[in-house]
């Protein structure tokens, strides 16, 4: 490629622009965002080659790449809109895809055939530029929505420009996606989120901190991810997650049963025990 | 110290036999279970010199720790009181404490006053001789939850004991601690557990834990301890862990109002993610 453009320079984004680099995979790396001051670490990191913040830069680009939180995306498709050449290929990182989908076929007009929605299952708790890292993508499953508009040779373009990342890319609808990572990835993290938020609110949460040991680390480690990207996908995968929240719910009162009768307590655990340890990453 | 007693010689009870042989903490380190095939494996692991499916083997020990699951204690101390020597102290590993006293002061009858509640905040969701290790304890929290009828001398005793293995001991009221870990332990094992058991009756379970990732995996691991332990450890400190589960359930409710209204989530969040990021374990 020529000319790849990154908007959003955060963990994803960063990272991505520091293996395109690596391993030379355009001549030119450019990177926008909202904060010259990001946008200007992202440069001394060697995350891209060039920085702008203006989306006038994005001409000619044969490849662009939305990062940013995905309540921004719709925005940005208004903004880029003029910029995009007929044979500019769109793609982006965002965690929810089914509201993404639609806001790009509402506001990228004929460009909606080139934009092809990525997910790639790769992250930490960590975020900004200073997070970004090579093979954060190595054997990482990328979901790829396509969509009926979309040529199968662009489509191909984008397998091939994840797996060149090392990552491992799989097709999926839009609507389950969201479904699934609903379930296995928001859940978690809502629940994480909301178990601090409740020591929070404790009178003596300095003490019970104190006490906290390595199955509160780890259980608690996602609750530290960056608050304005999760704000994004709860408001954007809402229906998915109010269910989930609701069947959570549903399960802590049967556990709660459980345990008032002390009734097969120890088979119940014993499930979640052994599902959880036959299971490989 | 001339004998030293382990009765269970799972992760806790493995890692204290060899903690002890390491330190030459005492002449005999002899270790008690009621599975002969786990005994021998922790002789031939080295973590005890003796083993033995008989408490009169107790006889003339100086110290005995119980390190079974919490509701096995009350069949023990009525097994083990026929053999106790009027200096020969009793401690224990177990994650509740209350009830402990209270089945102590029951049934060890004028030994109580020798036994002294220990609970080490060391631990993994590993369990079994096999994941018996030195340095467990280094560095870690030992509540010790002393009563009334405990000599000063006897408390030294064990807080000696503790800090020989590396452990930092601290004292702590027993029904203070059952709060305590109730909701920065026993509810954090509880939702994971709940969250697996919840995936568990999913139809579609094996297509969600292929996509499971990094969150998934920290956030679940300690669903995968030990089923007997924890079942234990929701009965015996059931009382609160029913009234953190309730508060839980309470928050996630909150929560479903402010992502329904969309009202200050970044907020919410920022205050979740700020609370975990300046935690130091």
């Amino acid at each position: 490629m020529n000319k790849i453009c990154i908007i959003g320079l955060g963990l994803l984004g960063g990272s991505i622009g520091k293996e395109c680099i690596s391993k030379n995979l355009a001549k030119q790396v450019v990177g926008f965002g909202r904060k010259y001051e990001s946008l200007k670490k992202a440069k001394q990191l060697g995350l891209v080659h060039e920085i702008s913040e203006s989306f006038e830069d994005l001409k000619q680009a044969d490849l662009i790449i939305i990062a940013t939180p995905v309540k921004q995306y719709s925005s940005i498709f208004k903004k880029i809109n003029p910029y995009l050449s007929t044979t500019t290929l769109i793609t982006d990182v965002g965690s929810t895809k089914k509201n993404v989908l639609k806001d790009a076929s509402h506001l990228l007009n004929e460009h909606y055939q080139k934009f092809i929605g990525s997910h790639p299952i790769a992250g930490s708790e960590k975020h900004g530029p200073d997070a970004a890292q090579l093979g954060l993508f190595k054997n990482k499953n990328i979901i790829i929505t396509p969509h009926e508009k979309n040529t199968n040779e662009d489509i191909d373009f984008i397998i091939n420009f994840w797996n060149s990342l090392e990552g491992i890319s799989l097709i999926m609808d839009a609507m389950k996606h969201d479904e699934i990572f609903s379930t296995v990835s928001h859940l978690p993290h809502a629940l994480a989120m909301i178990f601090m938020s409740m020591l929070n609110n404790k009178d003596n949460k300095d003490e019970l901190l104190r006490f906290a040991a390595s199955g509160f680390r780890d259980f608690t480690r996602i609750a530290a991810s960056s608050p304005e990207m999760w704000r994004d996908i709860f408001i954007d995968n809402k229906e998915a997650c109010l269910k989930d929240l609701n069947e959570f719910k549903q399960q802590i009162e049967k556990f709660e049963s459980i345990i008032t009768n002390e009734d097969d307590l120890e088979q119940y655990l014993q499930h979640a025990s052994i599902l959880r340890s036959n299971w490989n990453e």
